[in-house]
């Protein structure tokens, strides 16, 4: 892998000595902070030259040594959730030589993946799952061993965050495990409590953890010693459980999680291995205990003074100088596509007190920050919780105010139904801000944005954009504000523009009109082709245009702008006009190609044109540079023109 | 409306006498309670001529009556969960007139409906959405009242059941009112724990809900007395309140909900105007008082005998005779796709102790109930939680567990994204049975299943099929359950089946095979048309190649079983020896019809042959039998001959 340093094999004494796991299972707690002091540095060392999610890994590497140390990984299951923190998982568990390869092409994941290790028995990258997953596995082992006495019975670990576990299905999650009557006897819940997601935690069940956290000292040795061995029931005290139950679920002393069902044990300091093994063996070595949940308080960026010293505790880092922690970030000449939105929401929102702004947890990578800063009582986070952002923006909506619900295209998905039934169905103007639609580089298949267009344009009411510049976000933003009869979505791409010049104020579009962007320099070629392009295809388009009348094909360009409704005159004119029509988009396909279809279909303009829709091909596509990823997608200058080439040949694309 | 009784104005002392919620100022407690037994006894004969969702409205009459005799409605906003509930509600708020056209084609809707009423501020069908609305619009009424000092301040009411409250969504807008700085201060939150959503509630909340009962009295009107008055902060407390809301949140005698940052109040018996009536004045009267909960228990299908001795209490009801209370259910010969899954089912159950279930708090709809009568602990009711649910199945299929998630269309909606991360990404064997897909009759557009071909054809991974008929479905369970590679969806309608005999198990369907149902009787004809079918329009594809061979064209029939993957080479064939081809899907475009675009454009087939795509419109459909909906949405044997008609003449469609 050109560019990356070599493992650093040779300079630790204990993590050297550490292949897998199970080498730890002889280290003392001594030996085992050295390892994770060791484990840190390597960390540090290998996120510096990859880039990536630095700060959450930081905050559990005591408790990732501890949780190998003391369980039996891969047999016990030890589930990440979200897993961008599982980056030290990964060198414990035999993937220290791969981990300088972390998010590049080629390389180790930046997130759990089974197919990567059998010690990552689940995938993450949206947040929240694990709970559910994990209940799943033990349930299932649970049946197993039920139906042969000798399927081993094995503990299920899940690692949530605090920030993760605001969301619906984490508490779905626990409500099913907390009122099973049997299966998650070996489930163990670890709150990861750091005070911090992406954005500092909101909503009331944060400022619950703060006030646990604030009226309990940490737990002792001592604590431990009596008050797990009576808080778990052993085997000897089964029926006492009952009545047990019964008293933990009253109304005085309980918390939450012993509300849920759950036995709570905490807060414990999650940087002390002198407390954390031992609780850790105490729940190993209790047999049907309960679904319990650990309350681990840690710090994110632990132990690496930069992280610790920075606002985001370095959630997201790029390259960076592991001396000063100074990131080697590519500055770009150009705004992104982010920083459009931003500019044009703050703008509309200094015209017009009715316009409000809603993020589920993100709101600097949304562009919601700008505007917040100004008008903090009109700016909404609310938590990881996509389902209650967009019907939350629905209730904003019928009262008269102009919601922008800023929601990355892959965790949208989260409220598909919402979208239906409270938005779309009830024809409300809640305007989506689909960040990162498309292919959006390290992040991967669990981040990409390729499903937007499909659950979006199937729905009747809705109006989808997608700009081709950022010029043309700076419009459709705009036109989202002005549309005040339903529903509209922009979705556009990560990263930064192609270097437009931006209007001083975006200008309303037309709803459902196209433009073309190119004519043919050779309106007398026998042969032609049109390239219908919604979003940043265009400027590949452009360049398939190049290539085409190079070889004497005339060829128009145009920008469909809307996905739906589509222009039909536009559409109607190309087909009318070309041998060969090929729609362009950045998903998968069945969203805009599929608009275009029923109108072909129903003018009959089908017949007269070769129509070729180019999307996303029906495959995940791993992690790399999105330039790779739509080299990959067949999406690229080349392929398009290779398309026209073959259907203007008569035959197969 | 034919068959409809006319209403029964001049029967009633009270209810006569209210047009409007604003007629019922002036009452008496006593007063209301003789309303509320007129409002009662009006709904059970109302309901008994339409049919429809009668045990929750009837546990919500008395609730209702005081609703609207303390709170301005509609200018305060009140919100029914789910609002199949809301029957009571329409007949007081001016729609008595048409309450015997509920659910009857063109008549009322069975939910509540923003175009219908104002009295009506949100929509629903789906459950747990009302207190997001509700805060959206009580933060909205609060920054207007910020920005004109002369807009009213609103009071907004969301009335949600102990099973809805089990949604991750509903924690979700918990999480984010009880901690907000401002806007939630007139949200009230009736909780209406009735112990029952339509089956015996699940999880952890109902166990704590039901500790919370017993543990505590009724409230009295001494109570309220005093502690009302201390329980919410007056104007004059302000500067008490900081202290106060740290006080409320100790972890020494909280409730959850207080946990959560809402002032509980609770529980009250909600049959009881003496209490429901003054609690409700003074929290209307009560300014700046915080998000509150109100804890009513009420009894589902209350005052009507034969609702409360049935064991679902007449959640949705036939039409049926008033004095007996026997419903006038239409018997079917042939039995429904959910009794041909729910005996598959079992039959694979049995043979395998690796299948296992899980439902979404519909365990009999769905047809799990014979499983889990006869294997108890291999069905897993997890509660309305449809995320978890997809989730906790991905975790049991990791154990080597073939999990059979079972949930309807239009609700698999909110698990989209659990779909895509957690199943398909990860190509588990989770095998998806879509019920209700396709038109779904008196429910409306909220329950259709419009969307699930678009939502699951763009996964790479998922295999999905439709069965044409119910032995088609029994061999498409059986081909799920064999298909251990990668996950799958079978999606079947609502309601009977046709009477195909069903066979005695079903067969392993080889994967993206379709079947040739029908070949031209007239090979000679000119004029050659196939017809593509996915599902049970196969009966009318049938019709219309009668028509159609009538006329002299040469009608291929297909179905092609599986949406995805698409059976390339019948779908090559037909296109190579026909003139017309005709896609038929029971769903919106972009689903089924797209996969086929794909094939044919990549083979140049497209070219060959006029293709047109038959979908679902892009329009909701409202209530109405299945086959009016049909009708309307151009998916008949006269739609579809004609199509191939226009199609032949090489014209428009």
């Amino acid at each position: 892998m050109p560019g990356l340093r070599a493992p650093t094999r040779g300079r630790y004494n204990l993590l050297d000595r550490v292949a897998l796991p199970a080498d730890l299972k002889n280290f003392s707690i001594d030996q085992l902070q050295t390892l994770a002091d060791e484990l840190r540095s390597e960390t540090v060392d290998a996120v510096s030259s990859t880039g990536g999610h630095l700060g959450a890994s930081l905050g559990v590497i005591e408790l990732t040594v501890a949780l190998h140390a003391v369980f039996d990984t891969p047999q016990d299951r030890l589930i990440w959730d979200v897993s961008h923190q599982a980056y030290p998982h990964k060198i414990l568990t035999g993937r220290r030589d791969g981990i300088r390869t972390l998010r590049q092409p080629g390389g180790l994941s930046g997130f759990t993946q089974r197919a990567e290790s059998p010690y990552d028995p689940f995938g993450a990258g949206h947040s929240s799952t694990s709970i559910s997953a994990g209940l799943g596995m033990a349930v299932a082992n649970k049946l197993r061993t039920k139906q042969d006495r000798h399927e081993p019975a094995r503990n299920v670990v899940a690692v949530i965050g605090d920030g993760s576990i605001s969301a619906g299905m984490a508490y779905e999650a626990l409500n099913n495990a907390g009122g099973l009557k049997e299966g998650a006897e070996r489930l163990i819940v670890i709150l990861n409590d750091n005070e911090m997601s992406i954005a500092p935690p909101v909503g009331a069940m944060s400022n619950y953890l703060s006030r646990l956290m604030s009226s309990r000292r940490f737990m002792t040795l001592r604590d431990l010693a009596g008050n797990l061995a009576s808080k778990l029931p052993s085997q000897l005290h089964r029926t006492a459980k009952k009545a047990e139950e019964y008293a933990r679920g009253m109304l005085t002393g309980g918390t939450f999680f012993e509300e849920m069902g759950f036995y709570y044990i905490g807060p414990v300091d999650g940087h002390d291995l002198n407390q954390l093994v031992p609780i850790l063996r105490n729940l190993k070595t209790q047999d049907e205990r309960g679904p319990v949940l650990l309350h681990v308080v840690t710090r994110k960026g632990h132990g690496y003074d930069p992280a610790e010293r920075a606002a985001d505790k370095y959630h997201a880092v790029a390259k960076f100088d592991i001396a000063t922690g100074i990131q080697k970030k590519t500055v770009s000449p150009v705004p992104t596509y982010t920083d459009v939105f931003a500019r044009e929401l703050e703008r509309l929102a200094q015209e017009d007190p009715c316009v409000v702004a809603v993020t589920a947890a993100m709101p600097k990578s949304t562009g919601l920050q700008p505007m917040a800063d100004r008008f903090p009582d009109r700016v909404f986070d609310v938590g990881i919780a996509e389902q209650h952002a967009v019907t939350f923006s629905a209730g904003m909506a019928c009262e008269g105010m102009k919601p922008f619900c800023a929601i990355y295209s892959t965790f949208l998905q989260r409220a598909f139904d919402q979208v239906m039934h409270d938005v779309a169905l009830q024809n409300l103007p809640v305007r989506f801000m689909v960040d990162r639609a498309g292919m959006v580089g390290a992040d991967g298949a669990t981040h990409a944005g390729s499903f937007d267009l499909n659950y979006l344009c199937c729905l009747p009411n809705m109006t989808v954009m997608a700009p081709a510049d950022e010029a043309e976000l700076a419009h459709m933003v705009a036109t989202a504000y002005a549309h005040d009869s339903g529903p509209t979505a922009v979705r556009y791409p990560r990263g930064a523009g192609v270097g437009t010049p931006l209007p001083a104020k975006g200008e309303v579009l037309e709803i459902g009109r196209g433009r073309i962007v190119h004519t043919p320099q050779k309106p007398q070629g026998k042969q032609r082709v049109a390239l219908l392009s919604l979003g940043t295809r265009l400027a590949e388009a452009l360049k398939a245009a190049e290539l085409l009348e190079a070889e004497g094909v005339a060829v128009t360009v145009a920008d469909a702008r809307f996905a739906k409704p589509i222009d039909q005159a536009l559409i109607d004119r190309l087909a009318s006009e070309n041998d060969v029509l090929i729609t362009l988009e950045e998903g998968a396909a069945g969203g805009f190609s599929s608009q275009v279809l029923q109108r072909l279909a129903s003018t009959g303009g089908l017949d007269q044109v070769r129509f070729r829709p180019m999307n996303l091909p029906d495959a995940w596509i791993e992690h790399n540079t999105p330039a790779a990823q739509y080299e990959q997608a067949g999406l690229t200058a080349p392929h398009i023109a290779q398309t026209a080439r073959k259907a203007l040949g008569g035959g197969k694309a």
